[in-house]
């Protein structure tokens, strides 16, 4: 406890209702409050730091001028809401962040009203807001009733397609709403494209300092507690608009660029803007990721995420870890391949270091794109590089890729063009919770004509499964591989090139074979162990292959086996269904089959650690073992469970 | 034959190299053959007439500018491509479109080198271009090679969220490539917005009549067959550009608005644009869809979509429906419910007419949304609409859905927001062919928790799921239907609100059960009639959840039968495979159960008439027939395939 900040005022603050008479000077203070109080919190729980740093001033400014839980405030995103839910009635649970039965990293309807739509994928605050606003406008009576709704959104948010579906749409409904562009030149690497290239003009090429201190001038006329009228507020929006034409031209009032961090300046125009608006005004700020923390000032990141960390040197206390993560393993094999093949290219949607593909662009910038956050885009976008006579690699999270599906069936699988899709982050996910879990691929992909799925069972089958991925010419293909670390397995030199659709048996057994499609091979070899250790030793395969499947292989298991159970981290419609219906095509269930698939289940499952995730999915070597028993009918000896 | 135009000039084209040496007068003669020949062929085969009619001179002009196959037009969505198919040395089979094994209705990468990309889906066609641009950047040796991307893409189809995406990419990468934006006010339903608010000001701001003289005489400084160089070209273009600061902003240089009817002055632009572009240029022309055929251009839609129809009169040939449409089933217990509810809303993502939201709008405009093209955003502002406390109906089709996949997950399904999804054309959709499908809805929806999903298997069916899905104020819900009529059964006063997740037994039987989901129910019906002529009578079930299963009436059905058959119209990962894994958790494939699953095959089923599509997917009464019987060991007697 000797690490809490001093906050004499912020302990005053239970809910925004207190906030509300507080005084220019008293706001600063509290707000520089809330900034210690959330890098304390997250010194101690690890988590997104950056982000929420650099809003701490407008948290404090909107609560303080909007009135919430009424007015509703839309975090895009979600990484920046620390801040937000220390003011909002969760202080006490704030160093309980990311963990099992703890806050959410990110807004969440069930966890406070406050949080009025959920986040974790960015760009979808302004459809929200404007989905809000229209209910109000109809008479829509949720509870707490409708006020204004204010999206807050990041540069490189604005980026995404949704965004700019979003703002057409409000502009052309005009109904007053609130869009705040939260601009601090990153999201989590620096943004990319065009629409980032014009905001910076925005502010670089215009008057901004000039026009600080005109603001500042102004902020003195406004309203409680900046006292002063109507007329002459409007007009001083109407003059610290400088440029933004390109919001305009969508049917937004632009104001801006606002410095974000100057809380008087920041308060005064959300006043006027609150106090005057007719119709969908969209707010630029500018402010800097990692604000008022120099150990997060100073990173590459700007401390987008960290672990657990010392507050006054920064330094993170991260465990050493065993084995390569995957996402390492997959940018060295791509860059190898790209060494080799001047036909590979890298594509990224804004995730360069979170995919591996930021190692290939080091050394090959002009074969490596960054699209942005535009995962529809990046799928397109492959399938013409495909067609262009490349070998694209379009390495993205598996939660992300759902953004990108209608591309992947309609330019990808239906022409049947080689994008080979790496897709990271496939499976539980842990801290990140639901919002982020890649559970969906094997069902969505699965059912895609000519697709080849691929899904390895350790670092090394990785190796092999990238370089498969590019020997393979003539068809999509994907490889699905988790978040984390490796399980520590020897490393080959060089990877070699699978047969298409072949699985491996790992070890030879009887009554009961396990096949596993992915990395649950290793609690299916534990749960192996203990079966040996009561007399039953279990067949073990790899599947491999989730598409084409290996046909021969798993009838033959089916064959030779009393019992035959198929686990995956995914959930249902996936590879075990895959595998069913197989069976089925081939009247292997006429004659009786003990016939079980372990997926996930079919609830969405909260951030916690990995381990607590698996034991809640029911998909640890324990599960597997009383599966298998049951399966016998030998339940009552290995029933994990009551 | 008596019906087909005199095209001399048109009759000498084989291909477009046959084009380089006409002369203005030529081209011009020859844009009116063409017209007159797509007229004729459309009226032959029905089909997409008014985009067509629309960029008859576009096709002309760039064909005789452009160096094609070299240079990759690519044509967004691909409504508009009869005439390129013309030109491309597809004459010969023009009369065979979207018929089955005749020509596509729209480019497809295995038909022609002329399309270098298929479409169907809209908005990606910048995305492509920008690939094959970049893949030229970087040494892509397709076959032919490499020269400039062209996308030609529709103001409306330029309003949804990839394309944006993809000018962001394209103006941050500033490679030359060209993107024609056909302006013609109009999608399949008039384009709404903010983007197309500003179009409209773009051209009737600007002193459109006065520039396109000048432009006139500019054209005949340009190089051949329009003689003159480069400074002077370059000049002109710049001088007539007026406005387009937003795609200016995103990086390209804007050349527009042009008449997109008036040849000369078409080609002369394109000329210079191609002459001396050295990054990305946006060319802005006006057309009108339907133009130069009466009828088209006084339909409401142009003449989007139409039957066979008399040349003269523009009438169409439709056959009598015998029974209501699904879609008009919906919209008007849609319409019937809005009557009862003020809190019920109506989505729609450009398709007002074709999802049925129109009759709605009409009654309640202010209730009713159309989003323009764009998917992603529809979803979330559901989401919103429903976090406002309004009972949100989302209606698009199954194919387009797919663009808002993540949205269903993240803002939806997650939140579990009562949003209705209602689920136009799913499964097989006849002469729209493959990108068209409806095929995976299924297991893309089926994996979400907490969803209600739906298939009604006959017209009244859907009343009762529609009203049922107003009644879900719990949870997301979906209703999946197909295209066309429905079977003609009688249609209740009121629809009543089923009970959820609970199917119905249609007829008892013994030794069989056929458990369908969805339409498919009426083959089942018409098998078990044969079948009962064999001795053998099936009980027939109708699941009418996907989701939650009928787990008691599944089980019975499997316990109280020797075979167990599910159909559904829908790929594998769906209906089946969630019950073939609900059979394999209870343990009944244990004792053996000849279980089996009859869904899409693993192909994509090329366009034909919805018929012959059902019967090269294996899903007739006749398949139906011959898998009960193989799954009984007789299949010598009712084989229907050798």
């Amino acid at each position: 406890m000797s690490d809490r900040p001093v906050t004499p005022l912020l302990d005053r603050i239970a809910s925004p209702a207190d906030m509300k008479g507080l005084s220019v000077s008293e706001l600063r203070q509290l707000a520089d409050e809330l900034r210690a109080e959330t890098i304390s919190a997250v010194s101690q729980t690890g988590g997104h730091l950056g982000a929420g740093l650099g809003v701490v001033e407008l948290t404090v400014a909107l609560h303080h001028i909007f009135d919430t839980p009424r007015d509703r405030i839309i975090w895009d995103v979600g990484h920046q809401v620390y801040p937000h839910k220390i003011l909002t009635g969760r202080r006490d649970r704030i160093r309980t962040l990311r963990q099992k039965g703890g806050l959410s990293g990110f807004t969440k309807r069930s966890e406070s009203p406050y949080d009025p739509f959920g986040a974790g994928h960015s760009s979808t605050s302004i459809s929200a807001a404007l989905g809000y606003t229209m209910a109000r406008e109809m008479g829509g009576t949720p509870d707490p009733a409708l006020g204004d709704a204010v999206a807050v959104i990041g540069d490189g948010a604005m980026s995404a397609g949704m965004a700019f579906e979003a703002m057409n749409n409000a502009g052309h409904l005009k109904r007053r709403m609130f869009v705040i562009l939260n601009d601090n030149d990153m999201s989590i690497a620096p943004p990319v494209g065009a629409l980032s290239n014009y905001l910076t003009r925005l502010y670089e090429a215009e008057p901004f300092q000039e026009f600080k201190a005109a603001a500042k001038g102004a902020v003195s006329l406004l309203p409680p507690p900046f006292q002063e009228g109507a007329r002459r507020a409007k007009e001083i929006l109407k003059t610290m608009t400088v440029g933004g034409t390109m919001f305009e031209e969508l049917g937004f009032s632009y104001v801006g660029p606002i410095d974000g961090h100057d809380i008087e300046h920041l308060a005064g125009v959300l006043r006027a803007a609150h106090d005057h608006a007719t119709g969908p005004v969209l707010i630029h700020i500018i402010t800097k990721k990692g604000k008022g923390y120099a150990p997060a000032e100073n990173a590459n990141d700007r401390g987008h995420a960290t672990a657990k960390f010392d507050m006054i040197t920064g330094k993170q206390h991260k465990s050493p870890s065993n084995a390569p993560a995957y996402t390492k393993v997959f940018g060295k094999v791509l860059t190898d391949l790209a060494v080799q093949d001047d036909k590979v290219c890298a594509i990224t949607a804004a995730m360069p270091d979170g995919t591996g593909v930021g190692m290939m662009a080091e050394r090959y910038p002009s074969r490596t794109f960054d699209v942005g956050i535009a995962e529809q885009h990046a799928v397109t976008f492959s399938a013409g590089l495909a067609a262009g006579g490349m070998k694209p690699f379009c390495a993205l999270y598996s939660t992300f890729l759902q953004r990108g599906y209608d591309q992947i069936v309609h330019d990808v699988a239906i022409q049947r063009l080689p994008v080979r899709f790496m897709i990271d982050r496939a499976g539980l996910v842990g801290q990140d919770g639901a919002t982020h879990a890649g559970s969906y691929d094997l069902a969505y992909l699965g059912n895609l004509p000519g697709f080849i799925i691929m899904a390895p069972s350790d670092e090394a089958e990785l190796m092999h499964m990238v370089a498969t991925a590019h020997a393979i010419d003539d068809a999509p293909s994907a490889v699905r591989y988790p978040r984390g670390e490796g399980v520590g397995v020897d490393m080959p030199e060089v990877p070699h090139v699978l047969e298409i659709g072949k699985g491996r048996i790992v070890a030879e057994g009887s009554r009961v074979a396990i096949l596993s499609l992915g990395t649950r091979l290793e609690e299916a070899r534990k749960a192996a162990e203990r079966l040996t250790q009561r007399g039953i030793t279990p067949t073990l395969a790899d599947a491999r292959f989730m598409k084409p499947l290996d046909e021969e292989m798993i009838l033959a298991l089916a064959r030779d086996h009393e019992v035959l159970i198929t686990i995956e981290e995914g959930a249902v419609g996936g590879f075990g269904s895959h595998v069913a219906q197989l069976l089925a095509q081939n009247g292997v269930f006429d004659g009786g089959l003990k016939f079980r698939s372990m997926f996930l289940p079919d609830t969405f499952i909260d951030h916690a650690s990995p381990a607590q995730m698996y034991e809640e999915a029911g998909l640890t070597a324990a599960d597997i073992e009383t599966k298998v028993l049951e399966a016998l009918g030998i339940a009552e000896i290995g029933a994990k469970r009551a």
